[in-house]
């Protein structure tokens, strides 16, 4: 709550059109369900730009589904992340509407389509392998209202791919750029255009590759400039991020 | 060189308006002054939206000033990062009108100051100590025509110091979040605005802080959705990427 | 055995009353019983304030079962962690009475209710997922003897829900801090509260959490005064360290 | 603050006696001096116990000095951490009656000695080289108003030397077990003591002891119930929650 | 082959008493099985003093018998480590004399008891998960021809056990110590004891624990003198060297 | 494409016998097949010497098939590896004629065998459970056209076995060495030819053997020159760049 | 020795024109001087094809002096990698005739130059300061008788840099490439040659490239095939690689 | 203290023979100087057969020269490890017939020389670099009594080196190997002799060498059987074990 709203607030109070418990729990934000297990934030969107996402690893489909009731019931829009099948099921069951996106593992359930705006967000992927980290990504900016444009494996071992596609990806707002192995594909896409890069490390490869470290450690050292960095395989917070940007240039949706 | 740029070089080519050498050097982007030190890149600003930026660090004073010699020819600025007080001395003997930022460790020089864009950059630090990093991103986003509101010693241990300046986080288009430490800052910020967020680690710290990687985990594993990453200590790559950003919003400049 | 008691017990062994074998016996404090594959404690609830808790890993369910029989025949409470479903099934055939707390795969037995002791042990978790850990501390802290107060997802993400519950934290003896991913949570807590805080990170996550150690570098690198650490998902050592220092402050039970 | 400390000091504001920036103030628990390098918190001692603590490494002497001079304008004790050999010539300069303790590298300054409180904090150390951390734990520790027990070099290579004063530490309300190397001596006191423990491991060795890293896994590891730990090195941290245990047992000073 | 005996050999090959294949055979050693999956080593029980062992890990079972088949037609003894419940069923359906030894999942075979030397290999074990690393350096131990005398389940955690035990480990000629967690064991004894002491770190614990590493650099750490270490969970590596050791001082068998 | 190339194909485009599509085109290196979630390179045996391989690892075996019917309409030769005996089931359906290598997890189809070169490439591993690296980087040497001459088992254990086979190792023109554990083979071979070594460590060992660290650390700290490294377990890659080189010798084929 | 040879050699030895002692030193390949501190090889030019060269670092002047002057004796050249511009001032006041090349800090010293193989070696850089690096490389690999062709400073973060050379890249027999950061050139190199390439990760870098673990990572990774690395900053064995592939191609030096 | 000694002693306490105080000492073992920074052990030569080493790092010279006296009047032998030259110059002010050996920075002084036992401790290094660490056991094993053999850089780049002085290697009791870079000559002279080894990794090398990680990794993974492995650098402590080993093949000094 910025200094201008809190005065008006406190003028309220004192001509006691608001309760000493309604300003407080205004003042200090207070706004959510308590459900034992979870502490769901009702004000995200207000706060943040988007309802809060469940994140459905380490969760029950119970305790997922819960959640998504007590979002549902505010009139949120819900993104679930890292569904298994099984809590799939389990969901769809209680939200017929839901849909299951297979590959990225999401289900997605709004009341109504979000708006798109303008701008395109680019995926660029240097492998086949990188499929569901893509995904993940590509879902979740397309139901936060982006318009997406998949550019996959077009990784630097054929360089004539990737530079195939130059035209998309400079004419993009925001380039989410995701590789596993050496993750070298953001260093050269970056030297290419001149727009925000956010790289996602993925875990496709093997021995000293180390789950992704390898290509996250490439993606830190990138000698090109602009490309910030995610957690490995964070396919959803690279479109969370992706989309803070491309609102602030496409502000209309 | 987009594909309708480069059929109108093609025509020009037929026409005889255009050399086979040139027709080729410009197809292949081939735009660099070869020193043999150094291959420097003189159509970075095309590509990138910025001049090739010198990083002083592993680079003799006269190679530095030998490749910004190179740069002001065409007219190009130049920025030095990690510019050792030594560098700067032979630096500012050479260009007498290059300025040095000893905190940041920064050289500049331009031969007319830039444009500045209407929207904000916002810089907060968790600390004192993480100064050094928090004006290379400064004078960066500065020099490159950004404004920038610096928001300092502002860390988790006290959180009313950061809750205080919330309007102006809020206010900025784009927030870079320097910590040190456990790197907590950026999670907290994160979760207060709706902006993207560029989280810089610091190698402040002893014992376990590892030169900066416990900071690092913390931010590439924050709970606060949107948050990406630079590599330890990089002021300037996090203020490259948030001018990128700013771009998009603002394009003016 | 104290320097004092040490004499008491000479003279005793001069005046005949005690045998040279039972002297030093005593003297070198062996009181344990010898099971082969076990050497199980008898006196550590006298040296520890505790009985030898079991840890259940790494046992077969017989092994756990004599053990908790050797204590049993001392009429010493039983507390077994990390026991699996299959031992807990094994174990509540021997022990009819045992308790198997399920969330927390604890299993507890004991002839008599501990007594309270006055104050309380609040556990504040950061998210959903960190519940197991949390309710080991839980189980482990209550089986002790403690009140609990338990504040689950109340992560920095949403700074109000955590801030919502100040004055049960800033009222209880001693805090148990539980959270994975960047472990943000005791850095906020600490700043906010004068108790000793004891940090408890979680192997939730993915990617660069490496199985926890994102949490624990930022709860050892803590910029919040006070904040003690114990190893991943040890819910059981930190309330063990809770139930130490509670005693301290209420040495009734 | 709480709800009835909100509630009262609404009541204030109804009745005008307090202004609605100040209202906003101290609700917000806004209280903290702002230098530019620094913003100094001026209500910590009021929330944690302890007025802030400056923390000299990374610092220059001339923000040590002008943070310290904030702090003894509002009469708060000042401690500084880390400070080196030529910062403390510069803050003895300004502030001749600051103490600089060689050993720990600290500085005090207090306009009047703290009040003792009865119990007593012992610090055990493995080694002689475990010193200066031992020396900053117990500096930090009566700077705080605590009696400190020393008793250095009793590692475990000699047992007896450790068993020899075992009558100290089992007659202390905390204890403080700092060690380099394989850090395996707070096991063995946490074996023989029925108090809080808290391990500092120290960077003493070489090879794979890795800057401490082997004895901060030992001691997180340990096998002896209610070690917790702090950064490796942190004598200031052990200190610090061994005042807030203390204070709980004896909340007189 | 010494020098002495080298030349002997030539004497014989001037006259003619030996081939000049043989000879070059014998000059470099070459006596080996070739199986095509495997190259057995027939003359290791000359050169190191014992046969060579098979490590079951990894190879099929065929191979082993095979391997097992080599050795046996030349009347050595076969002793196989890490051998599955699989591969040991498919080997004593080809060797019905064969003993498996569960809990160390050993394979033995000799056609007669190998002769016992005088000298006790000492084995003691921190806690009951411990095992079966103790088993397979106490089966190998036994099969070597050594007294073997196993000390299990006394940790630090409550040193009157290992201290009740003492004379036991000081009448042995070498102590093999195994301990997991934090790996303290070792350096109580090494402090006690004037024999060689080979420290086997086990994968017993959690998260820190990172499959055994804390547990080794406790011991490569190790403050007490004369602890060397083997690989994690390396029971038939430590038995290995214990062999070595004591055939040193009694070598009669 | 050379610059020679280049003009010379500017020239056709002046003549209007090179449209200018394709004259971008191929100027670009343009000449991939779209497949979705794959971009198939169709001109890689051109630039590198050999057709794209398909890495099994992470694709379905439906992308497998698709990616390999790209490669056959061209004429390509199909080299899988790392097929699972599922993948391997799916696709000899689709292509009878395809051959499955089990211990080696290949796939391999032609229309016609390679023709052979000369020159020999030798493959020694350290022991038998290195044998599906070695028969990866075999059947991979093999369907590219060069004679593989296999010594396996010949670890340094048992100095003799690669001694013995000394002349075949230096009469090959490349030796792949493949070795776990400590990975000491390459260094020993090093030291006795003057052939270039590519040397293979293999995720064979446990506890420190890191899952091939260990060897790989020790090969590339080799104290035998010329030894070059590849990925743990990478017996295709090493394969590849063993043919490069042979080819070098060998043109021929 | 082949077992040609050694025959040839016993007969020889039966004819009495050769002792037993010369005989056995040959057989067992004894040629080396024992100074104390070193053994030095005299025979590893026959072996491996090029004489000893001396690892400067860890060796005192006198020492390398030493060792320099037992080859010269035996007509070798010698070469010292890493020498300290104060080994290089004794070097050089024993030896006048050597050569310091200051970028390289090699030593180099031969009684007459190498004959030119007709092949040529490229050494491509990333970057300005991997320089002495790539000079390591250079001056090793033309002092053993190859012609060098230096391609610097030609990173991905402009590709077109590297482009451009592409046609002396291609015309190369082997390729060093050598890079710091995230190491990415071998990777793109490697896809558009045919020719071995050698990757050489440098330590430049800062952060998270950890001394050149990143590009090491980058290059054990490459998703192109045929690159093979040697240990960071090690640009010596990368040309001891490349000089044993191209005597392979040109056998005539 | 055994058993039957226990029961003597508290015999003589009945016949007041000896004093309670004098009777708890000796059961405790209690027999150490308190000089505050410092707990010297006056029994250990009687517990662990050799008196007190000191470790000379971290430690003042005053400390050193302190502990050094107290273990003078009890005439007991003092070696320090890790002397700086400075502490060095120190020590021998105090004790004027102290030697100080440089290469191995260890101080000695004894009022006679040790008795020589029979057997032979053998030291083999890799190289010429790891002198100081070879001599420091070299040093260590001497004054302890033992006779030693060096053999040194004999490293396995030139097999015909170790294999030359087989004989003295194979006719030793003890073994201690010492090398950097890769570590593989533990495995080599392991697989050739039938005695016990102890492998001492050093930190020679650079990049992946991890300041001897690499080699310390490759004797843990030896696959040479019975081979121990001590700290990196610790040569002291190799020298200790193999003392203990040799004393108990000849126990007669």
């Amino acid at each position: 709550m910025t200094e201008i709203e809190a005065k008006r607030l406190l003028d309220a109070f004192k001509a006691d059109e608001v309760s000493a418990d309604e300003l407080l729990a205004q003042l200090r934000g207070r706004n959510f369900a308590e459900l034992g297990y979870a502490t769901v934030d009702l004000v995200r969107e207000e706060r943040q730009g988007f309802a809060e996402v469940i994140l459905g690893a380490g969760k029950t489909p119970d305790q997922i589904v819960g959640i998504a009731q007590t979002l549902t019931e505010k009139k949120q829009p819900v993104l679930v992340t890292r569904a298994t099948p099984n809590a799939a099921t389990v969901f769809q069951k209680a939200f017929p509407n839901a849909e299951y996106h297979e590959m990225s593992r999401c289900l997605t359930l709004a009341s109504q389509p979000a708006t798109k705006r303008s701008g395109t967000i680019a995926i660029a992927s240097g492998g086949t392998s990188d499929m569901p980290v893509a995904e993940e990504a590509a879902v979740t900016a397309e139901f936060m209202g982006n318009k997406v444009d998949r550019i996959y494996d077009v990784g630097v071992a054929c360089l004539s791919r990737v530079l195939h596609r130059l035209d998309e990806l400079r004419s993009a707002n925001v380039i989410i750029v995701i590789a596993g192995m050496e993750g070298a594909l953001p260093s050269v896409v970056a030297g290419l255009v001149d727009k925000p890069i956010i790289a996602v490390p993925t875990s496709i490869g093997y021995g000293t590759n180390f789950g992704g470290i390898a290509a996250l450690l490439g993606m830190l050292n990138s000698c090109g400039s602009g490309v910030t960095v995610v957690n490995i395989d964070n396919g959803f917070g690279a479109a969370f991020a992706a989309n803070q940007i491309n609102r602030l240039a496409h502000p209309e949706a």
